[in-house]
């Protein structure tokens, strides 16, 4: 098979499209109280959701961006509840100052352990993550309760994250661990609401990465 | 360090909270003109977004569910336009019939090609999926160009999906990817306007596995 007779060489390239998405983004969004660099997480959850009403539902701990920017530069690790947020989340920019991404979900001995334990692996992964390293970047897009067990954990002092990146989507849950999430005083980044997700995760945890490379 | 002191086993269970997300969807959908088994897809979509806006979107081809369900049942192979659908989606479904899920975005032979041709490498890996199958569940939740680049080969009769899923989110060409998208008498689910992504793209394919495991 021949597809290439009618094939025309693209004459939008993807860095154009992105740069129109992003002033159609800005000229749409209306008013808010975000910092300039909050907005820039904000303008990327947006790029990756068309849905303005969750851009303005984020909500962002003071000391989150810079936090983050120096857990990415010092190198620290990223934990990611599942599968997804690894595949799809930029790896370069993290990977480069010496982190990298890690999901335990489907790590044998955190489903041994979560068996034994009659509890989820999304628990068990976010014990195994505060074992595995110090600090950190937290990035939760899809289980309540393994952001309800590191808020746990931070509040019984077995854990002190960089930075947590709470933005898990659903109906039952999710809103309330993030509700219980914006009570804390450590670096947070998540929203108000039921809206949030793998890619949303995505989009945040790149867009701090972003800023890290121009801090 | 031992995280268990403090431990209680889960009062509740992971179907549990399915469960009752779905009774809250039903109870705030509101009416709708969805058939039954087009809604089970919506309900899934909305599940996975939290967006009833979202879920109103969707649009179907007359056919597109039992063409789906026929297509899993028959064992055919699954395209999907990036890495994070292929981590996200129940697989055991669709493997169990001798389907599997494929992702082509990456391979080096696709890599080349993009750059040879000056395009981009979504568009080489939908021209990779018809080149290795007949029929064929197609899943694009990222990408505007592969899903026009697949309208592009159905139309001159190189590419006949027995199902196509295209919801690719954004603000450019993606809105417009769906409009030709609908236009064509092919089983499809997609919907109007910007919104969309892997999540959703997700979401829709477990719902059709699913229910193919039913009928």
């Amino acid at each position: 098979m021949d597809f290439h007779t009618e094939f025309k060489p693209l004459t939008v390239q993807p860095q154009e499209i992105e740069g129109k998405s992003f002033n159609m983004i800005d000229e749409e969004f209306g008013e808010h109280a975000f910092t300039k660099r909050q907005y820039k997480v904000v303008q990327r959850v947006v790029h990756a959701s068309a849905d303005f009403e969750l851009g303005h539902s984020m909500l962002f701990h003071d000391e989150a961006i810079q936090a983050g920017i120096n857990a990415i530069k010092r190198g620290e690790q990223v934990y990611a509840d599942v599968q997804m947020i690894l595949s799809g989340v930029s790896k370069g920019r993290i990977e480069k100052h010496g982190g990298s991404v890690n999901v335990y979900i489907s790590d044998p001995d955190v489903m041994e352990e979560a068996k034994r334990l009659n509890t989820t692996r999304a628990i068990i992964s976010v014990r195994k993550a505060i074992q595995q390293f110090d600090g950190g970047v937290f990035a939760i897009g899809n289980a309540p309760t393994a952001l309800l067990e590191l808020i746990r954990l931070i509040k019984e002092g077995y854990a002190k994250p960089s930075l947590v990146i709470g933005l898990p989507v659903g109906f039952v849950s999710a809103p309330e661990s993030k509700e219980e999430l914006a009570k804390l005083d450590v670096p947070f980044i998540t929203n108000v609401g039921r809206k949030g997700g793998s890619t949303i995760t995505v989009a945040a945890l790149n867009a701090i990465s972003l800023l890290a490379e121009k801090a």
